[in-house]
C-alpha cells in the first residue's frame, strides 16, 4: 500500500471516530463530584438490602424543605417523602433490585448541581419491573457535603 | 356572653387559622422572578395561540446544552426539544389549551432558580386532557435575562 493511501486511510478512521463522538446524542459525564457518584451507589445497595430508611438518609437532605416531585405531584419534607417510599414500596417485593444510571451532571454555581439519569427495578416476575429518569438538584452544604435538595422522578 | 367566653372564641379561631396555615401540606410560593413569571405567561398564550416556536423561544435558552427530560428521557438542544414537542402535538387539537400553576419556586445561589409547578391541557371532547407537573432549572444571563436550561416534564 502507497504511503498516500495509508494516509487516506488513517484520516478517514478520525473523521469516523470524530464523527461518531460528536454525533452521539448523549452527551457524556462530566465532572459529577465523588461524593455525590458514592452516594448514588450506596442508595442502590440500601435500597437492595430493603433498608428504605438509609436509602434515603444517605443521600437526602433530612429537612422540612426537601422537595419531591413524583407522579402525584410535590411533597415537601424528608418524612413526607420518606412515608409515600414506605407506601409505594411496602416489601422488598414491590421494592426489587434498584439499579441508577447516571447520565448527566451539571454544576449550578459553586453550590449547587444537576444530575440526570435512569433508574430501573427488576422485581419478581409477579409484578412488573419499573422504570423511569430522575433530575435531582444536589446542594454542597458545609457541615453535610452534597444532599439532594430536590428529586424529580417520573 | 361573658367576656371569658368571647375572648376563649377569639383564643381558638386563632389556633384554628394559625393550624390551618402550618397545617398546609403545599408551600407558598416565594419570590419567584417577575420576569419568570411574566415568561410563564407569555408561554401559555404562544402554546393557546398554536405557535410551538414562539412558546419555545419566549422561555428556553436556545442551545445545544438545553436538557429536556420527559417520559421518554433526556434530549438535548434547543432543536431537538423543538422537534420532540412538533411531533407529540402535530396541531391545535393535539395542543389544546395549556394551563401553568406555579407552585414552589427555590433560588439555587444568585444566578439559579427552580420553578416546580403544573400543568394542565384542556382539549376537545373527542381527545383526552393531559396534566403533570414540571420541574424547570432558570438561569439568569447577562445578556437574555431568566432562561430555562432544564425542564423535567412528567
Amino acid at each position: 500500500m502507497k504511503y498516500s493511501n495509508k494516509f487516506s486511510l488513517w484520516v478517514a478512521y478520525v473523521v469516523v471516530i470524530m464523527c461518531l463522538i460528536s454525533c452521539s446524542t448523549e452527551k457524556p459525564l462530566a465532572k459529577v463530584p465523588e461524593s455525590v457518584a458514592l452516594k448514588m451507589n450506596a442508595q442502590e445497595a440500601a435500597w437492595n438490602d430493603g433498608d428504605i430508611k438509609a436509602f434515603m438518609e444517605i443521600a437526602y437532605w433530612n429537612s422540612e424543605s426537601l422537595l419531591f416531585v413524583g407522579s402525584k405531584g410535590p411533597t415537601f419534607g424528608f418524612q413526607g417523602t420518606l412515608e409515600n417510599y414506605i407506601k409505594n414500596y411496602p416489601s422488598q417485593t414491590e421494592m426489587g433490585q434498584l439499579q441508577f444510571e447516571l447520565i448527566h451532571w451539571q454544576q449550578l454555581g459553586t453550590k449547587y448541581g444537576l444530575l440526570v439519569g435512569s433508574w430501573s427495578l427488576h422485581r419478581d416476575s409477579q409484578i412488573d419491573d419499573l422504570s423511569g429518569h430522575f433530575s435531582l438538584i444536589w446542594e454542597r452544604k458545609s457541615d453535610l457535603g452534597w444532599v439532594i435538595i430536590a428529586d424529580h422522578s417520573s
